[in-house]
């Protein structure tokens, strides 16, 4: 992975692709944490006023080096139908870019560590970005 | 930009930054199309049944390769106040890495093309993924 560079990584307790929930928000129980790069504190200053964040991560997991991922495949949002989907209609982590959008609630941030409820991601994940969400320009309805 | 590859690019009508509304729903009147490289055109299968839908963008006309982003900023949602906030308590393009987060309303997919309502984005603008809105994964309140 060139190009794009980790800003942090994720610490999630979940080393196993098989027990992560599929989306963050059905796991808010669970509590993780990004730590980012010392050289990259300054840009959490104000971190703290939001109460929900979107975290941009890099789905390392998924074999992208050794094959091409399949373009289409039956993602949950049809599994009851067994209808095939397009990957860019699914939110499956095998994608030509596995970047992943992980919307988590801010627990709060001290020094270089952010405190995160709603866990989907892997111990270890590589964070590319966090952005605050705004209703303005994340809700559809208004 | 490498590791990250174009699966497409925007087409909006808009070539100055200095013209372009900060957020995509602030602008739903505006009419604009990714144009999807020929060899995904299968993974768009599906994508009709979505009202909206994630553009994850290369912001390419940040100037990244010239300089470090500014790691604080003052940004709209602070702008009344003059309070300096941290890039990740912003939504500004210059970002350690410079991928965008566009929700969009999807008008129908025809063959490579899709169209969409509500711009952001200048003409040319790199897409590396395209996700479904879904209210589960990306709704706060529930």
């Amino acid at each position: 992975m060139t190009g794009v560079v980790p800003i942090g990584h994720v610490h999630s307790g979940f080393a196993d692709p098989e027990l992560l929930p599929p989306q963050s928000l059905d796991n808010i129980a669970a509590i993780g944490s990004v730590v980012i790069r010392d050289d990259l504190v300054d840009a959490l200053l104000g971190l703290d006023r939001y109460e929900y964040l979107w975290l941009l991560t890099w789905l390392h997991a998924e074999p992208i080096e050794s094959q091409s991922p399949p373009l289409q495949l039956v993602p949950r949002a049809t599994e009851a139908t067994g209808e095939v989907q397009g990957v860019f209609a699914s939110r499956a982590p095998h994608r030509p870019n596995p970047i992943g959008l992980s919307l988590v609630r801010n627990r709060g941030v001290r020094g270089n560590v952010i405190e995160f409820a709603g866990v989907d991601l892997l111990d270890g994940t590589p964070v590319l970005d966090i952005k605050p969400w705004f209703a303005d320009a994340d809700e559809p309805s208004r």
